[in-house]
């Protein structure tokens, strides 16, 4: 039996909704943060010699890593579902988004969290910005996407969105200028499965539309 | 014909790796990096969108994001050699190291780099460590697996060595801890597709065995 240990608030929410998206029978165990500090609980990290979310186990195996637990559930388990291999006409588009969410998106966020954005003193005396972060240009670049395409890798849901997960990267930011991705995150939350996966992983939380 | 954009000193390195190792006909174009501020030429940002290393070129299409790019290459012009499939046996440490590459390894990497680990007062008077940062417990996860691995995924090389490709991220580092990555990276360096990668991606750069 698969089954998923879900970190609260944390990148784990992918495998709830990817399983839901499946339709795959799967047992889900649920993990506070600590009080106080937010850092994962020791059992949590005790599940992986990482000890980072999600985690995932099948009879005796442990996975970490959302990007190869996302690929082995639906290789494994679902022949290939929400995956497009060579053949199809949104190939590219699916391996480019799958791949930019953690290789750019998350990378960006964390500079963004760690380094943020200086607004430098303009020579006339006013505030100028400095040029767009990393994030910026990052969002810049999904909004631009979703401007001409459904879902990322294209007409079709797919693994891609799932990895792009858009609600906890963009949580608490004011999203008035990207509205592509404002109509994406609208489409993303009215799917039933999306609804299914963030009742059961985050009950406490609120639900909300973008 | 497949083109690599190489910017110097940057994880396209990979790329040229990939492609010698699949012994794929292709032009190299390299780019250098600017001096003084280190950072990518304006005629490789207006390459792609979001302007990071690597890119490549492939008839119209322009690509981005290393693992789209060494997915695409395999599946597309290598009938998918270096990628393991579920019914292979290393099929799961596949999947999680090529992952761990940019989904745990170089946002590790980043981290140390812009919030380096204390040295904390101890109550003794004298200096503390800190627990290990995030990189240290890659490398300790990393040095582990190397030991009972020949390559990453297990028995052969695999497209997961190329996501790894540990000595950019490692060129600074003392490994001496480190006796397992230090002979991974010595069997690398040996390889034929390494070496002619190297000597076309940096021909600047002195060759040093690790």
């Amino acid at each position: 039996m698969l089954t998923i240990h879900h970190l609260s608030v944390s990148q784990s929410e992918r495998i709830v909704w990817l399983c839901e998206e499946l339709e795959l029978p799967h047992e889900l165990v649920r993990y506070r943060r600590e009080p106080g500090t937010g850092l994962a609980p020791p059992e949590y990290k005790a599940l992986h010699p990482f000890g980072t979310a999600p985690v995932i186990t099948d009879g005796d195996l442990v996975l970490g890593e959302s990007g190869a637990i996302v690929e082995y559930i639906c290789r494994r388990h679902a022949e290939g579902r929400l995956i497009l291999g060579p053949g199809h006409p949104d190939f590219v588009g699916f391996l480019y988004w799958f791949h930019f969410a953690n290789g750019s998106l998350i990378p960006s966020t964390m500079l963004d969290m760690l380094a943020p954005p200086r607004v430098e003193a303009a020579s006339s005396g006013g505030a100028a910005r400095s040029p767009p972060s990393r994030l910026e240009r990052a969002l810049d670049t999904i909004e631009d996407r979703l401007g001409y395409a459904t879902f990322f890798a294209g007409d079709t849901f797919t693994a891609a969105d799932i990895m792009m997960c858009l609600n906890r990267v963009l949580a608490t930011r004011d999203l008035a200028p990207y509205q592509n991705i404002k109509s994406y995150m609208r489409r993303i939350a009215e799917r039933p499965a999306h609804q299914r996966a963030m009742a059961k992983a985050e009950p406490d939380l609120p639900r909300k539309m973008p």
